[in-house]
Parts: structure tokens; C-alpha cells; sequence
């Protein structure tokens, strides 16, 4: 677990680039030979190290509305690109995929992983009539997390959590408390 | 001009962490001090490369209503992160912005710059009541934006220009012409 720890925390400070399973060494404090017995190369590392931060980043959906749980997922997702061990490595790992076949196919992998319980949530809205009929679930999947991503990576200001229910109210539709009652403008926010 | 565009192609090519000056002046067959005797370093000649290479990037708006403006800005950023030289050297960039503080304020001020058309595109439209009253233009053009780069950066699939027109319906509401004319569901793409 230490080794896991230095390696994502190494591959955040270093990028990709300049990650080597001796940097990684160092920082853990253990020999170089200790990690070649467990990870065969760099890449088998940073796979292992990104997978087992994974299930620490799922909040509590119950008794929520579709509305709701879109809400809470993408507030969650701004809070982890905010400032998250995932977050300080997603440039390296972006840059890492366009590098070698193996990142790219995990991280296009967990990635797909991460996104489907919005795409469920979506979905099964858009099923019971809640959310509006004829929504891609996929295309409003990536409509709420693209914007999160692009402001991290390509923006000086990264998305404020704090906006996670205006987002949603532009991808789902205003909520009915905010719909207009009759026909012509269709937000209010 | 060789040397811009041996820039860009080392660039997407090796990625920025094995980016060199030298590796530049092998690809542009030009000795390392003709490079030197302009660019300082290769972070400025990372940028007046990138700068070079922005003004072909834009598509006709004449006579068209916001939303068909919208669209074909869309559709353009989808067929410009499908293949081209910027396509290449995002992961590059975005790298990059994470290890120097100048690429860093250059890929946030050129993407604020490659944004504002779009921007006030929107602005416009809400302003003349065509769009959505109360629509936020930065917070819609992230998300018109945000989707073409994830699916670019953390998905197998980039995102299809074909479906520039979806996307808009998503996030500026459907069109006239396919709005329920009762209320209800209110999309039904």
C-alpha cells in the first residue's frame, strides 16, 4: 500500500514523462527489486496504483430522486477533480494513454467504469418519466462530467461544486418547481 | 515556418515530456542554433507554434440564428479534436500546463480566446430572446465544449460531429419546431 501510495503521488508531482518504478523506489523507501518482484513495468504500477483508489470515490444515492442522485454525482465528481489524489494525476495519465496502447485501454476503461452509475441514474429517470423522455443518457452523461473535466484541464478555474444543480438544470431540463407554467421561456434560473 | 510545424509535430509525436529543442532541429533539418537565435526556450516555441496554427480554425457565421451558430461551432470543435495538428498535441499541452506555470496561463488564455466566440454566440441569442432566458453563457459553452474534450481525452470514442446538433438540443433546449406545443415532456429527440 505504500508502494501503491508513492506511485500515484509520484506520477502526480513527476507526470508521466519522468515517472520511473526508481522514483517510485525512492519515495516508498523500499528497493527497486521489491517492486519489479510485484509489477513487472511502470505501467502495470500506475494500473494497480488508479485501481485501488477507486471504490473510496462513490457517494450515497438512497432515497433520492433522479434529479437528486445527478446532482450528488456530479457535485461529488467536482469535488474530486477539485482536489484529489485522482485529480493531481489525470494529466499524466491523459498524457500517458496518448503514449502507450495500455494506459490508454485502462483509462478509457475505468473511465466507461466511473461514468456508469450517471449513465444508470440517467437512464432509469428517463424511464419512470422523470427526467425528459427521449434523453441519451450517454450524450447527458457526458454533458455533465465533459464540462467538469474541461474546466480542470483546459481552464484557469476549475468547475465550482457549488454549481453542480445549475449544470444539471442545463442538462436535464429546469426542475418542475422552476418550470414555467405555460408555454415560452423554458428556464428561469 | 518549418520549424513552427516541426514543433507541432515533435510536439504530438514525443509528447512534452521527451519535447526537445534538438529533437525539433532534426525534424526541420535546421541546426539547434538557428532555433535558439529565436525561441529562448521551448516553452516559447511551444506557444508561438500553437498561436500559429489558430487562425485557420474558424467557420463562416454569416446569416444563421444562434442556435445554427451554435451548432456549427460545435460541429467544428468535434471535427477539429477528430484529426488535426491541435487534436495531436492536447495530451501534450495539457501535460505541459500541468509542469510550467507559462504553458500553463498560454493553453488558459488560448482556450478562453477559442471559447468566446461561442461565448457570445450564446450571449446574443439569449439576449434577443432566441435562446433560453437566463441561460449562462460560459456555464452553456462549458458545456457545449466540456463533452467534445472528455470523450477526446478519457473515452475510446471521440465524440461525432454528426451529432453536434444533439448536443446543442441538449444543453440550449430543443428546437421550435420539436418542442411539445402543450406542457409535459419537453424534448423529444
Amino acid at each position: 500500500m505504500v508502494i501503491l501510495h508513492a506511485t500515484v503521488e509520484q506520477l502526480a508531482e513527476a507526470g508521466y514523462g519522468a515517472f520511473t518504478i526508481e522514483s517510485v523506489a525512492a519515495r516508498a523507501g523500499v528497493a527497486k527489486s521489491t517492486i519489479y518482484r510485484h509489477w513487472p513495468d511502470r505501467i502495470k504500477l500506475i494500473i494497480d496504483a488508479l485501481s485501488s483508489f477507486h471504490e473510496q470515490m462513490v457517494p450515497g444515492l438512497h432515497d433520492a430522486t433522479a434529479r437528486e442522485q445527478v446532482q450528488r454525482l456530479v457535485r461529488h465528481v467536482a469535488r474530486v477533480l477539485l482536489d484529489s489524489t485522482f485529480a493531481g494525476c489525470i494529466s499524466a495519465l491523459i498524457e500517458g494513454a496518448q503514449r502507450d496502447p495500455r494506459l490508454r485501454e485502462f483509462l478509457h476503461h475505468y473511465s466507461a467504469h466511473r461514468r456508469q452509475e450517471l449513465v444508470d441514474v440517467i437512464a432509469g429517470g428517463v424511464r419512470t418519466g422523470e427526467l425528459p423522455a427521449g434523453l441519451d443518457p450517454e450524450l447527458a452523461a457526458a454533458s455533465l462530467l465533459g464540462p467538469i473535466f474541461y474546466r480542470r484541464l483546459m481552464s484557469a478555474e476549475p468547475f465550482d461544486p457549488d454549481r453542480a444543480d445549475d449544470l444539471a438544470a442545463i442538462v436535464l431540463g429546469p426542475p418542475p418547481s422552476q418550470r414555467p407554467s405555460r408555454s415560452g421561456r423554458r428556464r428561469r434560473t
